[in-house]
């Protein structure tokens, strides 16, 4: 038995070693990125439980990598040599829904969409939506500061962590934020945790805020011929103060690959499709941005007549990932540019997708400036696997040229670490690795990933 | 001539030595926080002249004490023994405004106000509203994560903040954060120095997040016989799901002061008089609002009738701090609780003033659970300056006990440094003090502030 499973089991814990067990649990829903041959599984109940299993990784400089459920798309949570995966998303209890403070009190494990459901009752809901919202855990959507589809109206996630309980890289606990709804007694740590991917501390508790459920919501489609169009569409939107809950564009690769999945009566022909909701006032919202996309240009605007419909059209929007799948296997691109030029950039990644013959639909939080251009490859091709990462480079490449980001709402994990050196000043690296070192002097916490 | 002083006309700096200039530029607005003796005063006009002036410091070990405004009311620009005062307020420039990314770049020395008189023309403002929003710098407002009035709503200062420009203690210049609406490549290093009081680093510009100006905004007056029916009636609110874009407490110290400032026929019998403004289909907001103030047992409810009443008396609220400088001078303290526990909590203020014989006004950021009490104390009497400050403590004793903090907004300083250890957990306590370490491993900027 190896020093560390001894130490495991002298610590209380059920280590799990069973190959396929390890195996099963060592990817993320991220492509390109090699998993390596992890240690050992354990699957904490609480917080005590983790603690003393990063204290045996500290005490034999172990890595270990945080898991939830590993639905992240950068390979935050794939499993590095030798490590210890530390499994949290069995501490899926709410612990309290409070509605005047507004705010629940969250085990990591629990998932997105549970925290609103526990505040229905209360009027409440926890805002941010991840495409994965009915299966992430919320510790997984505040290690990689996840984003989603109101954000454009609502913020991401890290505006709705009030406060946290944290095991660090020694295995001591700490408890950072507040349950106020202000607060500034010291260093923001609570902001510093979200979006560090599990390489600085392990979260184990969490206080999110919780926001009262608008009362009715309106959705639209809007049809563009060209991407300029529906560019121009967007710009004026931002432009003239409105403020949708959500504007989503859907180009003519996804939108062909929706109605291959299922005929719905989709404009296969259209360059894009836009789709906006609103939740404040929003029958003068919606008619305000229907005159701006007709002015942009739109050959046809659709106002969803009831809930049921606008349903329909916000689960295409969803169902467009699957859709692609049925191509060939997806690589998920995640950039995000200034608003004004996404015309641009959508323009832009089909320029790449010609350049290395691979197919690339892009599905974008158009009001954010965030695009998602979606890569089919045939990883059984080397080719095709070769061409579909060099275009995968090129859009992050094109991105930054036009002053935007390499990741907006996916993060960095292994899939991107050698591109953050791109993207920041080497003092602002500096500072990065200074932080963890500050954290994590062993270097144990999730490894590999953020930094390269 | 000494070292520095030398060494800062060498890098092409123009220090100011004379005493009287030293000792006005000493202080900000914190009372009860005793000033050091400052060696000279450098007013910078540029990132290079802030970067040259910390390397000097760098090489000498001496402290440098960033300024703007000096509107803080925690000490955080407060003059230590031997050190360089670095005045940003002379960096006052309006870079850009972008109404389609929705965003300013500006230079540290701005005032808050001026912002939104520059995006005005966009439809667009800059949200927070700290109190001294025509006085005090963003450079200010973000270090030390301002809040205001329109926090219970709009939240606070580090929530506007896309990206920033800081020049570290080695007077190497940074870039973080982004200029698109989301971005997460790497740990979020902006909110690490929002609310770090240049202990971390000297911000020289900021990207800020502008916002449609609300078209409406109404708003009300209701008045209470006593704090149990005040605090009843934002419970009420609050657990409605209500969204109040401003809900301010003005108590009986606070209305009679105000009354005898400037007789504008305020309840000067009156327990509490709540403000509440809504600025989000807010006639029926208010009709709502207005029936849960009654429920709650409002003797009476006022809605202004024009704009012109309305700012009436939101100026009342504003002068509230004038009008208790007439009673002697004022300990502005500010601590936060629980929401549900603000009646408790204005009770317990009212205790410790009856306790130590002191006179304190509440006026309270209602919605938010954030109190101000100020206490009237009389410096040339060394007993009424005890009794003042020992109410002071008591207050945050009280808060800490509520579940609540010492600093909502005002920030820890010099005023709270050593309060915070009660706040927070000694393994936080740890990691504050070795991000400092990691980021100013020397300790010369703004040395004592925040950490003792």
């Amino acid at each position: 038995m190896s020093e560390l499973i001894s130490a495991l089991l002298a610590a209380g814990l059920e280590p799990a070693t069973d190959p396929d067990v390890l195996a099963a649990h060592s990817v993320d829903h991220a492509g390109l990125v090699p998993a390596g041959r992890a240690a050992a599984l354990v699957r904490a109940r609480s917080t005590a439980e983790v603690s003393a299993a990063v204290a045996v990784c500290a005490e034999l400089a172990v890595p270990v990598v945080p898991q939830g459920a590993r639905t992240g798309l950068a390979g935050a949570a794939t499993a590095v040599d030798g490590a210890l995966l530390l499994d949290v998303s069995g501490m899926d209890r709410i612990l309290e829904v409070d509605p005047v403070d507004r705010l629940a009190v969250v085990q990591p494990g629990v998932l997105n969409a549970a925290i609103s459901q526990a505040a229905k009752e209360s009027g409440l809901r926890y805002s941010p939506d991840p495409g994965s919202w009915q299966i992430s855990t919320i510790g997984g959507n505040i290690a990689t500061a996840a984003g989603g589809m109101c954000c454009v109206k609502y913020g991401t996630t890290p505006e709705y962590v009030l406060g946290l309980e944290v095991v660090l890289a020694s295995g001591e606990v700490m408890r950072c934020g507040r349950r106020t709804a202000k607060g500034v007694a010291g260093y923001d740590l609570v902001r510093l945790f979200c979006g560090s991917e599990g390489t600085l501390g392990i979260i184990t508790e969490a206080t999110v805020k919780l926001s009262p459920v608008p009362a009715q919501r309106l959705t639209l489609a809007a049809v563009f011929a060209t991407t300029a169009d529906a560019g121009r569409a967007v710009t004026a939107i931002m432009a003239a103060g409105k403020q949708p809950s959500l504007l989503e564009l859907i180009d003519n690769v996804h939108l062909r690959a929706l109605e291959a999945l299922r005929p719905m009566g989709l404009p296969t022909e259209a360059a894009a499709l836009l789709l906006v909701a609103a939740d404040t006032d929003p029958e003068a919202e919606l008619i305000a941005i229907e005159a701006l996309c007709a002015g942009a240009g739109a050959t046809e605007v659709y106002r969803a007549t009831d809930a049921e419909e606008a349903d329909a059209l916000l689960e295409s929007r969803r169902n467009a990932y699957h859709a692609m799948e049925k191509l060939g296997t997806v690589l998920v691109d995640d950039v995000a540019v200034p608003r004004a030029r996404l015309a641009e950039a959508l323009d832009g990644v089909q320029a790449a997708a010609a350049r290395h013959g691979v197919a690339i639909g892009v599905i974008a939080h158009a009001g954010d400036g965030n695009l998602h251009p979606n890569i089919i490859v045939h990883p059984e091709d080397p080719a095709s696997l070769a061409a579909g990462r060099a275009a995968f480079d090129e859009i992050l490449e094109m991105a930054l040229a036009m002053g935007g980001t390499i990741t907006g709402e996916h993060g960095v994990g292994m899939l991107k670490r050698d591109w953050l050196a791109r993207e920041v000043d080497p003092v602002n690296l500096a500072v990065q690795r200074r932080l963890k070192a500050a954290l994590d002097p062993l270097g144990i916490l999730n490894p590999g990933k953020v930094l390269a």
